[in-house]
């Protein structure tokens, strides 16, 4: 089987998922192409080094340029925050690696269009490119998306979708990267608050055509990190401003005239990694919660009032997208096999020639409605999302 | 509309709901009969007084055999404790009353014998007589029973029942007539484990075969109560010895073969009445909790693997039992409402004609239960069920 | 004891669910005056006849200015559609009779500044007002507010609510009064998204500052019913405009700084009548929905992290807000309760000389916001909220 | 880092799972010995080198003598059927090799016991031996256990727990090796049964001293599996008999005096792997389903009844066992998470010269306690269970 040489870039909380993703992928299925986890990039030498080791890597480079020039990568598996993103992915497609590049794309509009450009330049010559919305490979979030291409829950009319996380709500927890608009672009608004668009457009097949919203900035100042890697990081004594949203809401007018409640929050107390959507079509609805990630609910109202009910699909069945190459039935799958099942969509379009989704175009849509949200915010206005 | 008049006995907690019930019924439902409430009936003239003004009723007595010989009184309504069941019922269907008996039917199987023996002599003269087993009458459970019948679930193979409270799990907790083996019979086992064999027995349509069980008393003394009234009543620094069961698990075998699994007590801390009732059939599976009490879960296994899953039916629909005279659906019911449900079946049999269920044989069929699992307490092997 | 004579006007869905309050009240509750059920009055005196029989009334009236005359009549209900609250409530309050009325308030601002100003001006006189926001009495709800008037969740930083039903979700669903903005001002704004503005309001002690929001109406035209009362009617084959929102969406800001995202549909296929209220605080939070209303979710971010996490608080226990006059712990109530509550909070302010709540000037405010909605969904930009 | 090399035999669906457990264990958890996946045993030379290729190991054996003498292998992961886990795991052991050996132990107590004895000679010479009840390594089992060793829930009085499954519930679901008593031993008793033997007793720290218990085979025949690997293999026309039990109820005391209830069944219809543990004491409970299997529900009973619930804790937190090692809060781990921290707990304690837990003679204690059921189930009275 022919090889797939694996560069990763970044190796904190995103570069351990997508390690896990890389090595256990072929594990459980049969893909076309052979992963192999060729070289970890990072800029610390020392650091970089002891993750490879630990993460299962065959060796390193501290400066991606140098990565970008070796045989032995084939595809780039870009990691670091998102101020980077532009500069290494569209280095990487001219360089004909193909790209797996984590969301949210970028931090503006005008890099991912750079970055969208530079992709389809880079299909033309076969080579890949992916945004990283893993959350659509959880497979109850798969089977939602195939209920509703089947009819099963006929015209969608309503989208409330719900991104909550709490890691934050202490005024006292510490600056770190993704608290900083140079680094992360956007707070909850980006971080999370692109899942829920992402997953919402995937699941309905519909688009987002305009939006109004507010973001919120609760905990202005806060201790700055002693170091700025990981989730959080140490506090020290020193204060900083915060330059991103802690929270973000905003309703929605899909094209199809739905319309969409969002919000997305890191000071929703107790809530640690709630996804919540809910879809109400005109022959049915469903609803997803990712702290009970395995199921899926299902309302069909074609049926019997008697017995009408939302149905709670535990979504471990073979026939359940994904799940065949697992465990047996009611045996829950976690957070990283959606990564694993990333590498593998993405492994499979490359080996047939095709380019793979969630493609560069559609992370520029989803930033696009990012900024909707950010202007709608500061115009006190709705504000459509340009084509 | 020709009246029914009643008269009620007992005026605590099990009054108190049949006040409502009777009070209630006429409001929604359209009655054959009209329900007048004539007499309470209880020994303490002032408190019976003070509780006929509060609880609605036009009059009182304090000797229930007086009571028996009012021409304004065509039904009585025994909601005493079980030690004074059977002579206060064979007395009414003796004088010609109908006779609603609260559960248990009496304290032990000799008394619920000549209480069934009468009831059948009384049925011949058209005088009925029912056993107040009124979770049968909560819709959910209702639902439960019609699917069975229906052979939604198919063959039944496995029912597990738990009847879960607390109430008792301080040991600090006084005496109350229901931990007196004179008053009550038993503790938990026929207080809140006949329950669950009524709503297992009547949902499936079946009958327990036999039982292999174990009684235990965890908290063998406690304070005594300076009054004997109501649920629970004030701690003295007196103790008494505790003479009924804390707690009752026994295992079944039905008629048909199914397994059975029971569990009844009053010490599952955190559990306030939680009656869990799970039935699983060849076809399907149904689930209950009281403490969600308006749900119904069904899992029908003859659909399509992708979308099957237990359904939560919301059992406030005009399709389901009861339903109709209530609320729009969503608009929840309560613990109540089984009362009120419990007087419409029965003024209904009433004025028909037709002997209403439960019957005393079926209170009867019931305490056979309890009593075999008491027998195999003390004899630590299966004990059958005599027919 | 001192009778307190009512007049009710309307026996639909709410003149039953009233009836049942004034019935019930005494029975479980401790009154300083004796509600009785004098009047009944509806505009057919054969239909008003029947229904006072039904619901326990001891006369009618045909017309509501002759019940307001009536000496035996101390307190008008007031159970029609929205169009008639503002003349029949003024009437009342100027003839001087108590007045409880259904909410919204009134169809328009303007109205329910007259029906505040007449509330204001029989306050002087010991005429007391109250507008039916009756889910405000869920136990669960009433302990929700006091957690948070205790500071049990800190500083309020979100609010999300929903009141999703669907049972018009089907667009052969005939007209009703409901959906037509004579009678009833607004559609699910003003009936069902009035509950969520309320209750948010209510729970948080806080109030909303602006609003941004959308609303929609998908289903445009309709079979007209062949009779216009209750909730739904008969379909004819003549079809007629739908002249309400079928569905409303807002995000908010509260006078405190908090979020809120609102959401009040009757297209929420398989949602009956799910009100859903989620609070994050800067110390914990609370979650509630109405499908479970006998429950209360909170989260004290404060606890041990090892054990931290949402408590399920069944709030049935005497401890909880109108339980202990109910029945014992985990024996749940249900929809009908709330409105007995609402009786028992009035006719104490009215015996203890206070002004109840909420008032005919907290309704005006709802109104207020929901005008508010209106506005911001035709003119596409936020909204204050006047003072 | 030293190496340890693993020698697993059996690559089916468990060991599948002890694979991904190898693999990934040195990749999240800083382990003190380094595993080497150095060989994989089964008796079809192609069929495991193809099995050996995907799931990672440098080398096969197609007979396990031979795996027992090479040097490269230090430690034997026994994952066949249980008729051969005595002779595997004697001879290992008397080879010097560790031995992992899944459960339940043995077939019989009497292999049961050879093998411990085995296990305590092995250990005098530094062999390790542990069998494989893995679910005790999932983050909210452990936490249960630590709780209930704090004394958080006081005294235990009732266990209740059911492992339902349903897979072979159709009638012509294959024979396979499971539903063969040579093979298997026993059905769902040993198969699942043994699981919630052990972690009742794992999580309450007691043991079970008697039991009274009842076997039933449903489906007495069925059609001969073409092939006799996986969990059931294809049919064939060919009709064989059911020798083991299809489910398995019965009840316990504990030494404490704790009262338990059990049911392992594969006929629960729709509950596919559902694991339901709860624990009653007298100062709290806890409740599990690994349907959910990242909740832990705990009641305090000493807090104000106000605000007392249970708690529905997500054990994703860094402070729960083995949790810190994974994702951030919120962020689920699945089912195969329990065996990698099986074989951290595992290489842990033979690095620290420790025996590590569940020993031999825990599955031996668990396979009296299986062969009291029977026992007890054959001679329809309680069986105690010997020391």
């Amino acid at each position: 089987m022919t090889n797939l040489g694996i560069g990763l870039i970044g190796y904190a909380f995103m570069g351990a998922a997508h390690s896990q993703a890389w090595r256990s992928a072929p594990r459980f299925f049969d893909l076309p192409l052979h992963p192999e986890l060729n070289v970890l990039c990072g800029r610390n030498a020392d650091a970089v080094q002891a993750a490879a080791t630990k993460l299962g890597w065959n060796g390193t480079e501290t400066d991606w340029r140098k990565l970008l020039g070796r045989d032995d990568v084939q595809l780039i598996d870009v990691c670091t925050p998102g101020d980077s993103h532009a500069e290494i992915a569209i280095a990487a497609l001219e360089a004909g690696k193909h790209v797996l590049c984590e969301k949210p794309l970028a931090n503006t509009v005008a890099e991912a269009e750079a970055m969208t450009a530079a992709a389809e330049k880079a299909s033309a010559q076969g080579i890949r490119s992916m945004v990283g919305f893993t959350y659509r490979r959880v497979p109850a979030i798969a089977l939602a998306r195939k209920l509703v291409a089947e009819g099963k829950i006929g015209t969608v009319r309503h989208v409330r979708a719900q991104y909550l996380q709490d890691w934050i709500s202490d005024p006292e927890a510490p600056l770190s990267w993704r608290l900083d608009k140079e680094k992360a672009g956007s707070g909850a608004l980006g971080d999370i608050g692109a899942h829920i668009v992402d997953l919402t457009q995937f699941i309905t097949g519909d688009r987002i055509a305009e939006v109004s919203g507010q973001l919120e900035t609760f905990v202005k100042e806060r201790p700055k990190a002693a170091e700025h890697s990981g989730l959080s990081g140490t506090a020290s004594t020193e204060r900083g401003p915060v330059t991103v949203d802690d929270a973000a809401v905003f309703i929605t007018k899909f094209k199809s005239g739905a319309l969409g409640v969002f919000e997305a929050t890191r000071f929703a107390t107790g809530r640690k990694n709630a996804i919540r959507i809910e879809i109400n079509g005109s022959a049915g609805s469903l609803a997803f919660d990712f702290e009970d990630m395995n199921l899926l609910h299902f309302y069909d109202a074609t049926e019997d009032p008697e017995t009408a009910g939302f149905r709670r699909i535990l979504a471990t069945e073979p026939v359940h997208p994904y799940v065949a190459a697992w465990w047996p039935p009611g045996h829950l799958l976690g957070y990283e096999h959606g990564f694993t099942h990333q590498v593998v969509d993405l492994v499979t379009a490359i080996a047939d020639g095709r380019d793979p989704e969630p493609s560069f175009a559609d992370g520029l849509q989803i930033q696009r409605v990012l900024a909707a949200v950010e202007d709608s915010s500061n115009s006190r206005q709705w504000q459509e999302i340009p084509e």
